[in-house]
């Protein structure tokens, strides 16, 4: 069972779609800071777009995996705060989930059970214990406030998660499934996930399906070569590679694949070998 | 009084219009480390507008309240640097403020002085002391880096406020009022005194007037139901409500209320009754 | 020798083009606690325009000198990832650069070897030595992740830099040159090479032209009068000055001199005596 708490310096990360002009942010921090000023702060992001559901999926699960054992991150994008939606935490191999239940956690969850090893089963409550809330009349639009971040801050200081609430059956949380690619007979057609700030176009279809393979992607009317690295092509040409998070990307050579290529989320791509 | 350094970690927020793109936000962390490489910094936010000061007072005001005692709050929204406005430093009830002298703590300190059971009196200085500042010729154009960080790294680390320089009157501190809403035969009619990310219309009218009561606002033309949160009216709709700072706001569930209204800073609303 | 490991806390800045949609930033950090979780972190900026080598060279160059000795600063501007340029860590006067070999660092080097009293030389290695990395196999597109992340954890712990890789002649780093301004019979050529988000035009001309003398600047067909603050002229008006960094600048009073005047980047300007 990880341990943050002993010995380690106890660490929160904070995912959210708060954007950066208000202080709702550096609000949460100073709640953290009064129930438990040791604890180290990470922002992953707070620029998903309002009420991007499937975008901070894609980010937690592309970022837990780089976090010390035990961490614990919180992720408030939020649309039903204040409504019946349940607000929980999640005890899982690598750590902490902390945040409503609306699908947001479905990326992590499901690729830590896929590649767990010892079927490592992970626990799961709904936040019902108002002794770890900020307040028990908690606001009903800012539950990162009077909710999260203090639960998240008794977490990385060594509550036990049982103490925060009622067990839930973690089969019971919300999942948030998108669209598997799919193998045809000369490829595997998949569809573009997520498009980062350098306009990389980021495909649902995983590294093992190109692994080892001399492979080309069809999209946009185009052939794109498949590529060890930006520098295999010219300047301003476009190629596809498997990207750091470990999905086929898109991109141009020092420019700007979604802009060039007119590509979309959602929009289709068709890997050939 | 608050005293931040016996046995916790001292904490030091920042708040300006500095945005993200150029390093000196970066700077003054590394002033204070410089001095004091334990204390935490928390940003609130770098995106006021350039010199919007009314934006700085109500993020300030609506931020302290969530942060441990003894925090140091810098603000550098500055406008007048380099003329012969007063740099301060200002000792209340929460912890410490430092910044300009124009009218950016005001809204903390009316608030603080408001809600304060003991009659605590806030003390303030000049920050005249050279002997805290990072240089005795400091730049006129940045006083975040050359003063303000500096002194809120001593203030943060122990050094006692009168020692940064002479005693002044508080009351002789620069005061940025905002108009206060009105009761009119009807209601209470008020104006918008901020728009966050989301697109909520804050208006200046607090809690206290709504409370327990069946309430509408009349504002844009329209009629907008009083709720207790934003599921309250379907999707794409507009409601008002009692938001996390305490204000009465228009917001549109799942939506933005100032694209969707074409409401703006300072424009009427009226509750009624 | 500066040694931040003996007694002070570890300090690593970042800077980058990673923007703050992305999580790319946050598992820079997730990397460098999972090595060392006592190490703080600094953000000096992550929106260089991508792949702008010329805006991460200045940043680097004006942001350092606040930093305390030891403190290790990371820079991931670099469109060569993957192709053969040189991974390169380099330890100078005032601490440790890590990243990419393509003259982002070039600035900070000359200015703190022109600085220097003690003729201090500084060394560099190319990073070649995969124990230090976060996984013999990086990624083709992340080294900030895989690479200069793990490397500068592990220079802020204590890990001599020879360790890292191999030796490399300090002369044959890449450099980064920018046109240096000229002495002409009425004054000093010059031309803008930065523009800050207040619209403050930063030129190539430093401070020790202009220092006790009456001077003004011919920019835009205009006459631009030398003063010492923002307040020296009225609201709106433009004037010119030594801003914080150590450069002749210009600005607007409470305006931005960027929009107003309709200079850009690479553009000439005259200070005239």
């Amino acid at each position: 069972m990880p341990e943050n708490w002993n010995g380690q310096q106890p660490l929160v990360t904070l995912l959210s779609d708060f954007g950066d002009r208000d202080v709702y942010v550096g609000v949460m921090k100073g709640v953290i800071a009064q129930i438990n000023s040791q604890i180290m702060v990470v922002d992953l992001t707070h620029q998903i777009s309002p009420q991007d559901l499937a975008a901070a999926r894609f980010s937690l699960m592309n970022a837990y995996p780089y976090f010390p054992a035990g961490t614990v991150h919180v992720a408030v994008v939020d649309p039903g705060v204040g409504s019946r939606r349940r607000a929980i935490a999640v005890q899982f191999a690598q750590g902490f989930l902390v945040g409503p239940d609306n699908g947001i956690f479905s990326g992590v969850l499901s690729q830590s059970m896929a590649m767990s090893t010892t079927g490592y089963a992970y626990a799961a409550v709904e936040i019902t214990n108002l002794n770890f809330w900020r307040t028990p009349k908690p606001s009903k639009t800012f539950h990162g406030r009077d909710i999260f971040a203090p639960v998240a801050a008794h977490l990385a200081s060594g509550v036990p998660l049982k103490q925060l609430g009622q067990e839930i059956d973690p089969a019971s949380l919300v999942k948030l499934d998108i669209d598997e690619c799919k193998q045809t007979t000369t490829g595997v057609l998949g569809c573009i996930q997520y498009i980062d700030r350098f306009g990389n176009l980021v495909s649902n279809i995983p590294r093992s399906y190109v692994e080892g393979k001399s492979w080309c992607v069809q999209a946009a009317g185009l052939n794109i070569p498949g590529c060890e690295t930006y520098s295999n092509v010219k300047v301003g040409e476009a190629m596809a590679l498997v990207g750091s998070h470990g999905w086929v990307e898109i991109a141009v050579n020092s420019g700007n694949a979604h802009l060039q290529l007119q590509l979309n989320l959602q929009d289709a791509l068709h890997v050939l070998f």
